[in-house]
Protein backbone atom coordinates (compact mmCIF):
# COMPACT_ATOMS: atom_id res chain seq x y z
CA UNK A 1 0.00 0.00 0.00
CA UNK A 2 0.93 3.51 -0.73
CA UNK A 3 1.34 5.99 2.66
CA UNK A 4 -1.71 7.87 1.87
CA UNK A 5 -3.90 4.53 1.62
CA UNK A 6 -1.74 3.32 4.78
CA UNK A 7 -3.04 6.53 6.49
CA UNK A 8 -6.40 6.24 5.74
CA UNK A 9 -6.33 2.60 6.72
CA UNK A 10 -4.87 3.80 10.33
CA UNK A 11 -8.02 6.28 10.86
CA UNK A 12 -10.48 4.05 9.88
CA UNK A 13 -9.10 1.47 11.93
CA UNK A 14 -8.95 3.96 15.15
CA UNK A 15 -13.16 4.81 14.04
CA UNK A 16 -13.82 1.35 13.78
CA UNK A 17 -12.77 0.57 17.37
CA UNK A 18 -15.64 1.32 19.38
CA UNK A 19 -16.42 0.52 22.73
CA UNK A 20 -19.37 -2.20 21.79
CA UNK A 21 -22.44 -2.73 24.10
CA UNK A 22 -24.01 -5.09 22.09
CA UNK A 23 -22.53 -8.18 21.11
CA UNK A 24 -24.28 -10.71 18.76
CA UNK A 25 -23.98 -13.93 20.60
CA UNK A 26 -24.04 -16.01 18.34
CA UNK A 27 -20.96 -15.08 16.08
CA UNK A 28 -17.37 -16.35 16.54
CA UNK A 29 -13.92 -15.24 16.43
CA UNK A 30 -11.78 -17.79 14.40
CA UNK A 31 -8.99 -19.39 16.56
CA UNK A 32 -6.74 -17.71 13.75
CA UNK A 33 -7.93 -14.21 14.57
CA UNK A 34 -7.65 -14.80 18.79
CA UNK A 35 -4.09 -16.06 18.28
CA UNK A 36 -3.48 -12.89 16.34
CA UNK A 37 -5.00 -10.71 18.96
CA UNK A 38 -3.12 -12.44 21.59
CA UNK A 39 0.23 -12.23 19.77
CA UNK A 40 -0.41 -8.28 19.24
CA UNK A 41 -0.56 -8.27 23.42
CA UNK A 42 2.19 -10.67 24.16
CA UNK A 43 4.57 -8.51 21.73
CA UNK A 44 3.82 -5.25 23.39
CA UNK A 45 5.74 -2.95 24.79
CA UNK A 46 6.61 -2.54 28.60
CA UNK A 47 8.22 -0.57 31.72
CA UNK A 48 12.22 -2.22 31.78
CA UNK A 49 10.62 -5.41 29.62
CA UNK A 50 9.19 -6.77 32.43
CA UNK A 51 5.93 -7.83 30.91
CA UNK A 52 3.71 -7.41 34.26
CA UNK A 53 0.80 -8.64 32.95
CA UNK A 54 -1.34 -12.20 32.42
CA UNK A 55 -4.42 -12.68 30.83
CA UNK A 56 -7.28 -14.72 31.64
CA UNK A 57 -10.10 -16.27 29.14
CA UNK A 58 -13.35 -16.41 31.03
CA UNK A 59 -14.53 -20.06 29.19
CA UNK A 60 -17.31 -21.27 30.92
CA UNK A 61 -20.71 -19.50 31.89
CA UNK A 62 -20.12 -20.07 35.16
CA UNK A 63 -17.39 -17.60 35.38
CA UNK A 64 -19.65 -15.32 33.60
CA UNK A 65 -22.21 -15.87 36.02
CA UNK A 66 -20.52 -15.64 39.68
CA UNK A 67 -18.71 -12.34 38.48
CA UNK A 68 -22.15 -10.58 37.46
CA UNK A 69 -22.94 -8.98 40.62
CA UNK A 70 -20.35 -7.18 41.19
CA UNK A 71 -19.27 -6.40 37.34
CA UNK A 72 -21.78 -3.67 36.34
CA UNK A 73 -19.71 -2.57 33.29
CA UNK A 74 -19.10 -6.12 32.06
CA UNK A 75 -22.81 -7.04 31.91
CA UNK A 76 -23.38 -6.78 28.06
CA UNK A 77 -20.10 -8.60 27.54
CA UNK A 78 -20.96 -11.12 30.03
CA UNK A 79 -24.27 -11.33 27.65
CA UNK A 80 -22.78 -11.53 24.19
CA UNK A 81 -19.13 -11.43 23.97
CA UNK A 82 -17.21 -14.47 22.36
CA UNK A 83 -13.84 -13.73 24.59
CA UNK A 84 -13.62 -11.93 27.83
CA UNK A 85 -10.16 -11.42 29.15
CA UNK A 86 -9.32 -10.66 32.56
CA UNK A 87 -6.04 -8.92 32.51
CA UNK A 88 -4.00 -9.47 35.99
CA UNK A 89 -0.95 -7.34 36.97
CA UNK A 90 2.04 -8.32 38.84
CA UNK A 91 2.31 -6.56 42.63
CA UNK A 92 6.00 -8.38 42.82
CA UNK A 93 7.79 -6.60 40.05
CA UNK A 94 11.08 -5.16 42.40
CA UNK A 95 14.86 -5.39 41.93
CA UNK A 96 14.76 -7.87 44.27
CA UNK A 97 11.89 -9.87 43.19
CA UNK A 98 12.03 -13.84 42.59
CA UNK A 99 10.00 -12.61 39.18
CA UNK A 100 12.54 -10.52 38.49
CA UNK A 101 15.26 -12.69 38.82
CA UNK A 102 13.46 -15.26 37.28
CA UNK A 103 12.61 -13.05 34.24
CA UNK A 104 16.24 -11.53 33.88
CA UNK A 105 17.77 -14.93 33.85
CA UNK A 106 15.48 -17.44 31.81
CA UNK A 107 14.00 -14.74 29.57
CA UNK A 108 16.42 -12.30 29.10
CA UNK A 109 18.88 -14.29 29.51
CA UNK A 110 21.44 -12.15 31.25
CA UNK A 111 23.06 -12.53 34.53
CA UNK A 112 21.32 -11.70 37.31
CA UNK A 113 22.36 -10.42 41.15
CA UNK A 114 20.65 -7.86 43.44
CA UNK A 115 23.79 -5.99 43.44
CA UNK A 116 24.88 -5.48 40.15
CA UNK A 117 24.39 -2.17 38.53
CA UNK A 118 21.01 -2.56 36.15
CA UNK A 119 19.30 -4.09 39.35
CA UNK A 120 20.32 -0.95 41.47
CA UNK A 121 19.50 1.34 38.52
CA UNK A 122 16.29 -0.20 38.50
CA UNK A 123 15.75 -0.19 42.46
CA UNK A 124 16.33 3.29 42.10
CA UNK A 125 14.21 4.23 38.54
CA UNK A 126 11.20 2.59 41.07
CA UNK A 127 12.22 4.37 44.75
CA UNK A 128 13.58 7.61 43.65
CA UNK A 129 11.78 8.46 39.96
CA UNK A 130 8.62 6.87 40.21
CA UNK A 131 7.88 7.21 43.70
CA UNK A 132 6.63 3.91 43.94
CA UNK A 133 6.29 3.93 47.90
CA UNK A 134 3.28 2.08 48.45
CA UNK A 135 2.13 -1.39 47.14
CA UNK A 136 -0.96 0.92 45.69
CA UNK A 137 1.16 2.65 43.75
CA UNK A 138 3.54 0.28 42.56
CA UNK A 139 0.64 -1.80 41.41
CA UNK A 140 -0.85 1.05 39.26
CA UNK A 141 2.68 0.73 37.54
CA UNK A 142 2.40 -2.12 36.38
CA UNK A 143 -1.34 -1.87 35.48
CA UNK A 144 -0.23 1.19 33.32
CA UNK A 145 1.76 -1.57 31.28
CA UNK A 146 -1.15 -3.97 30.83
CA UNK A 147 -3.04 -0.83 29.33
CA UNK A 148 -0.74 -0.80 26.53
CA UNK A 149 -1.05 -4.62 25.84
CA UNK A 150 -4.83 -4.12 26.26
CA UNK A 151 -4.65 -1.14 23.71
CA UNK A 152 -2.69 -3.25 20.95
CA UNK A 153 -5.05 -6.35 21.52
CA UNK A 154 -7.92 -3.65 20.90
CA UNK A 155 -6.32 -2.55 17.59
CA UNK A 156 -5.07 -5.39 16.30
CA UNK A 157 -9.41 -6.97 16.95
CA UNK A 158 -10.45 -3.61 14.61
CA UNK A 159 -8.02 -4.15 11.99
CA UNK A 160 -9.33 -7.86 11.91
CA UNK A 161 -13.17 -6.77 11.83
CA UNK A 162 -13.74 -7.81 15.51
CA UNK A 163 -15.58 -5.64 18.28
CA UNK A 164 -14.28 -5.02 21.48
CA UNK A 165 -14.72 -3.34 24.37
CA UNK A 166 -12.58 -2.61 27.35
CA UNK A 167 -13.45 -3.10 30.75
CA UNK A 168 -12.97 -1.27 34.11
CA UNK A 169 -16.60 -1.06 35.59
CA UNK A 170 -16.42 -3.77 38.49
CA UNK A 171 -15.50 -3.87 41.97
CA UNK A 172 -11.60 -4.46 42.06
CA UNK A 173 -11.66 -5.95 45.81
CA UNK A 174 -14.47 -8.13 45.00
CA UNK A 175 -12.50 -9.98 41.72
CA UNK A 176 -9.55 -9.91 43.46
CA UNK A 177 -11.38 -11.79 46.25
CA UNK A 178 -13.11 -13.82 43.70
CA UNK A 179 -10.06 -14.51 41.55
CA UNK A 180 -8.17 -16.09 44.33
CA UNK A 181 -10.71 -17.82 46.44
CA UNK A 182 -10.86 -19.61 42.78
CA UNK A 183 -7.40 -20.27 42.63
CA UNK A 184 -7.33 -18.65 39.23
CA UNK A 185 -4.37 -16.05 40.51
CA UNK A 186 -1.59 -15.81 43.71
CA UNK A 187 -2.72 -12.83 45.44
CA UNK A 188 0.51 -12.58 46.77
CA UNK A 189 1.65 -12.03 43.07
CA UNK A 190 -1.55 -10.59 40.92
CA UNK A 191 -4.00 -8.42 41.30
CA UNK A 192 -6.75 -7.65 38.79
CA UNK A 193 -6.05 -4.79 36.34
CA UNK A 194 -8.97 -4.34 33.80
CA UNK A 195 -10.83 -6.59 31.50
CA UNK A 196 -11.52 -6.37 27.89
CA UNK A 197 -14.02 -8.36 25.89
CA UNK A 198 -13.96 -9.05 21.87
CA UNK A 199 -16.15 -10.22 19.78
CA UNK A 200 -19.14 -9.29 16.64
CA UNK A 201 -20.88 -6.31 17.44
CA UNK A 202 -25.32 -6.13 17.22
CA UNK A 203 -25.25 -2.53 17.04
CA UNK A 204 -23.55 0.65 14.90
CA UNK A 205 -20.87 2.00 15.47
CA UNK A 206 -21.28 5.33 16.28
CA UNK A 207 -19.53 7.99 15.16
CA UNK A 208 -16.33 9.19 17.44
CA UNK A 209 -16.55 12.06 20.20
CA UNK A 210 -13.58 13.22 21.44
CA UNK A 211 -12.21 17.11 21.88
CA UNK A 212 -10.76 18.91 19.42
CA UNK A 213 -6.99 18.30 18.58
CA UNK A 214 -6.20 21.87 19.37
CA UNK A 215 -7.57 21.18 23.06
CA UNK A 216 -5.42 18.40 23.76
CA UNK A 217 -1.85 18.94 21.56
CA UNK A 218 0.50 21.64 21.85
CA UNK A 219 3.59 22.43 20.37
CA UNK A 220 6.69 23.87 23.19
CA UNK A 221 8.21 26.35 21.17
CA UNK B 1 -6.27 -8.02 2.18
CA UNK B 2 -7.60 -11.02 2.80
CA UNK B 3 -7.56 -12.45 6.41
CA UNK B 4 -4.57 -14.13 7.01
CA UNK B 5 -2.72 -11.26 5.00
CA UNK B 6 -4.15 -8.71 7.97
CA UNK B 7 -2.63 -11.15 10.42
CA UNK B 8 0.75 -11.66 9.09
CA UNK B 9 0.50 -7.79 9.16
CA UNK B 10 -0.55 -7.39 12.83
CA UNK B 11 2.48 -9.40 14.17
CA UNK B 12 4.40 -7.49 11.72
CA UNK B 13 4.07 -4.71 13.25
CA UNK B 14 4.14 -5.78 16.23
CA UNK B 15 7.47 -7.28 15.73
CA UNK B 16 8.68 -3.89 13.70
CA UNK B 17 7.67 -1.64 16.93
CA UNK B 18 10.73 -1.29 18.85
CA UNK B 19 12.29 0.45 21.78
CA UNK B 20 14.30 2.72 19.47
CA UNK B 21 17.65 3.56 21.76
CA UNK B 22 19.37 5.23 18.12
CA UNK B 23 17.46 7.49 16.51
CA UNK B 24 19.15 8.99 12.78
CA UNK B 25 18.61 12.60 13.75
CA UNK B 26 19.31 13.99 9.92
CA UNK B 27 15.76 11.78 9.08
CA UNK B 28 12.21 13.58 9.71
CA UNK B 29 8.40 12.65 9.88
CA UNK B 30 6.27 14.02 6.97
CA UNK B 31 3.51 16.26 8.43
CA UNK B 32 0.85 14.05 7.21
CA UNK B 33 2.28 10.98 9.29
CA UNK B 34 2.28 12.85 12.07
CA UNK B 35 -1.08 13.95 11.83
CA UNK B 36 -2.09 10.36 11.80
CA UNK B 37 0.07 9.41 14.51
CA UNK B 38 -1.76 12.14 16.74
CA UNK B 39 -4.94 11.30 15.28
CA UNK B 40 -4.97 7.05 16.45
CA UNK B 41 -3.96 8.85 20.28
CA UNK B 42 -6.79 11.47 20.14
CA UNK B 43 -9.61 8.78 18.73
CA UNK B 44 -8.07 6.13 21.58
CA UNK B 45 -10.50 5.15 24.01
CA UNK B 46 -10.69 6.33 28.04
CA UNK B 47 -12.32 5.21 31.00
CA UNK B 48 -16.19 6.88 30.41
CA UNK B 49 -14.80 8.90 27.34
CA UNK B 50 -13.76 11.23 29.72
CA UNK B 51 -10.04 11.75 27.85
CA UNK B 52 -8.00 12.80 30.63
CA UNK B 53 -4.93 13.62 28.56
CA UNK B 54 -2.93 16.40 26.73
CA UNK B 55 0.13 15.71 24.00
CA UNK B 56 3.08 18.19 24.45
CA UNK B 57 5.25 18.31 21.48
CA UNK B 58 9.19 19.41 23.04
CA UNK B 59 10.14 21.73 19.79
CA UNK B 60 13.14 23.09 20.29
CA UNK B 61 16.27 22.46 21.68
CA UNK B 62 15.95 24.25 24.68
CA UNK B 63 13.47 22.35 26.49
CA UNK B 64 15.66 19.18 25.14
CA UNK B 65 18.35 20.58 27.26
CA UNK B 66 16.51 21.90 30.28
CA UNK B 67 15.27 18.25 30.70
CA UNK B 68 18.35 16.45 29.79
CA UNK B 69 19.99 16.46 33.43
CA UNK B 70 16.76 14.49 34.92
CA UNK B 71 15.56 12.03 32.28
CA UNK B 72 18.53 9.63 31.56
CA UNK B 73 15.79 7.27 30.07
CA UNK B 74 15.49 10.18 27.24
CA UNK B 75 18.94 10.86 26.63
CA UNK B 76 18.91 8.84 23.02
CA UNK B 77 15.74 10.36 21.89
CA UNK B 78 16.79 13.64 22.45
CA UNK B 79 19.47 13.18 20.89
CA UNK B 80 18.18 11.84 17.66
CA UNK B 81 14.62 11.63 17.66
CA UNK B 82 12.57 13.72 15.09
CA UNK B 83 9.26 14.07 17.35
CA UNK B 84 9.29 13.94 21.74
CA UNK B 85 5.85 13.92 23.05
CA UNK B 86 5.54 14.58 26.64
CA UNK B 87 2.49 12.67 27.63
CA UNK B 88 0.41 15.03 30.70
CA UNK B 89 -2.51 13.27 32.47
CA UNK B 90 -5.01 15.30 34.39
CA UNK B 91 -5.31 15.29 38.18
CA UNK B 92 -9.02 16.68 38.62
CA UNK B 93 -11.27 13.89 37.13
CA UNK B 94 -13.90 13.72 39.39
CA UNK B 95 -17.88 13.44 38.97
CA UNK B 96 -18.02 17.08 40.40
CA UNK B 97 -14.85 18.39 38.65
CA UNK B 98 -15.05 21.57 36.51
CA UNK B 99 -13.76 19.59 33.83
CA UNK B 100 -16.28 16.93 33.77
CA UNK B 101 -18.84 19.62 33.98
CA UNK B 102 -17.56 20.87 30.46
CA UNK B 103 -16.46 17.40 29.12
CA UNK B 104 -20.06 16.37 29.21
CA UNK B 105 -21.25 19.94 28.99
CA UNK B 106 -19.44 20.80 25.44
CA UNK B 107 -18.06 17.64 24.21
CA UNK B 108 -20.52 15.25 24.77
CA UNK B 109 -23.19 17.59 24.86
CA UNK B 110 -25.10 16.43 27.30
CA UNK B 111 -27.38 17.65 30.78
CA UNK B 112 -24.72 18.16 33.34
CA UNK B 113 -25.62 17.86 37.56
CA UNK B 114 -23.20 16.85 40.14
CA UNK B 115 -26.27 15.30 41.34
CA UNK B 116 -27.74 13.56 38.54
CA UNK B 117 -27.57 9.50 38.23
CA UNK B 118 -24.69 9.17 35.58
CA UNK B 119 -22.60 11.48 38.12
CA UNK B 120 -23.38 10.02 41.16
CA UNK B 121 -22.95 6.47 39.02
CA UNK B 122 -19.02 7.75 38.53
CA UNK B 123 -18.90 8.98 42.08
CA UNK B 124 -19.59 5.52 43.28
CA UNK B 125 -17.37 4.17 40.22
CA UNK B 126 -14.22 6.26 41.66
CA UNK B 127 -14.72 5.71 45.40
CA UNK B 128 -16.22 2.42 45.72
CA UNK B 129 -14.59 -0.06 42.92
CA UNK B 130 -11.63 1.23 41.87
CA UNK B 131 -10.78 2.88 45.48
CA UNK B 132 -9.32 5.71 44.41
CA UNK B 133 -8.51 7.37 47.51
CA UNK B 134 -5.87 9.58 47.11
CA UNK B 135 -4.27 11.84 45.10
CA UNK B 136 -1.83 9.58 43.47
CA UNK B 137 -4.04 6.82 43.01
CA UNK B 138 -6.74 9.12 41.14
CA UNK B 139 -3.45 10.57 38.62
CA UNK B 140 -2.44 6.73 38.57
CA UNK B 141 -5.86 6.00 37.45
CA UNK B 142 -6.41 8.99 34.37
CA UNK B 143 -2.30 8.10 33.68
CA UNK B 144 -3.42 4.14 32.72
CA UNK B 145 -5.49 5.87 30.24
CA UNK B 146 -2.94 7.80 28.48
CA UNK B 147 -0.52 4.44 28.19
CA UNK B 148 -3.82 3.46 25.75
CA UNK B 149 -3.03 6.50 23.65
CA UNK B 150 0.38 6.21 23.52
CA UNK B 151 0.07 2.58 22.51
CA UNK B 152 -1.91 3.54 19.77
CA UNK B 153 0.31 5.98 18.66
CA UNK B 154 3.64 3.87 18.62
CA UNK B 155 1.19 1.16 16.73
CA UNK B 156 0.27 3.98 14.03
CA UNK B 157 3.84 4.89 13.63
CA UNK B 158 5.05 1.16 13.30
CA UNK B 159 2.50 0.89 10.56
CA UNK B 160 4.08 3.68 8.78
CA UNK B 161 7.45 2.62 8.85
CA UNK B 162 8.21 4.86 11.74
CA UNK B 163 10.14 4.25 14.86
CA UNK B 164 9.23 4.86 18.36
CA UNK B 165 10.46 4.91 22.36
CA UNK B 166 8.01 4.95 25.39
CA UNK B 167 9.87 6.73 28.19
CA UNK B 168 9.24 6.34 31.85
CA UNK B 169 13.31 7.18 32.30
CA UNK B 170 12.91 10.36 34.14
CA UNK B 171 12.75 11.98 37.80
CA UNK B 172 8.82 12.59 37.97
CA UNK B 173 9.01 15.24 40.43
CA UNK B 174 11.58 17.36 38.40
CA UNK B 175 9.44 16.75 35.16
CA UNK B 176 6.57 18.38 37.16
CA UNK B 177 8.39 20.98 38.17
CA UNK B 178 9.97 21.88 35.08
CA UNK B 179 7.06 22.11 33.51
CA UNK B 180 5.10 24.12 35.68
CA UNK B 181 7.68 26.21 36.01
CA UNK B 182 7.78 27.13 32.35
CA UNK B 183 4.02 27.01 32.32
CA UNK B 184 4.11 24.28 30.11
CA UNK B 185 1.07 22.98 32.33
CA UNK B 186 -0.84 24.09 35.20
CA UNK B 187 0.52 21.93 38.03
CA UNK B 188 -3.23 21.96 40.27
CA UNK B 189 -4.74 19.97 36.88
CA UNK B 190 -1.69 18.05 35.52
CA UNK B 191 0.84 15.95 36.20
CA UNK B 192 3.48 14.25 33.38
CA UNK B 193 2.36 10.63 32.58
CA UNK B 194 5.17 9.67 30.31
CA UNK B 195 7.07 10.61 27.47
CA UNK B 196 7.25 8.85 24.01
CA UNK B 197 9.71 9.51 20.98
CA UNK B 198 9.25 8.88 17.30
CA UNK B 199 11.85 9.06 14.39
CA UNK B 200 13.52 6.79 12.54
CA UNK B 201 16.17 4.24 13.44
CA UNK B 202 19.56 3.74 13.00
CA UNK B 203 20.04 0.77 14.31
CA UNK B 204 19.12 -2.52 13.23
CA UNK B 205 15.62 -3.94 14.96
CA UNK B 206 15.92 -6.54 17.17
CA UNK B 207 14.15 -9.97 17.57
CA UNK B 208 11.22 -9.72 20.31
CA UNK B 209 12.55 -11.33 23.70
CA UNK B 210 9.41 -12.14 25.65
CA UNK B 211 7.35 -14.85 27.95
CA UNK B 212 5.97 -17.19 26.00
CA UNK B 213 2.27 -17.22 25.16
CA UNK B 214 1.73 -20.57 27.82
CA UNK B 215 3.42 -18.25 30.46
CA UNK B 216 1.27 -15.08 29.87
CA UNK B 217 -2.39 -16.90 29.17
CA UNK B 218 -4.37 -19.46 30.24
CA UNK B 219 -7.99 -20.23 29.72
CA UNK B 220 -10.17 -20.58 32.85
CA UNK B 221 -12.68 -23.51 32.53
Amino acid sequence: MDKEAIRQQIVATANRRYATKKYDPTKHISEADWQTILEAGRLSPSSFGYEPWRFLLINNQQIRDDIRPFAWGAVNSLNGADKILIILARTDVTYDSDYVKDLVENIKGKHYSPTSAPSQHFKNFQERDLKLDSDRARFDWTSKQTYIAMANMMTAAAELDIDSCPIEGFNYAQMNDYLASKGFMDPTKWRVSVLVSFGYRDQPIKPKVRQPLSDIYQELN
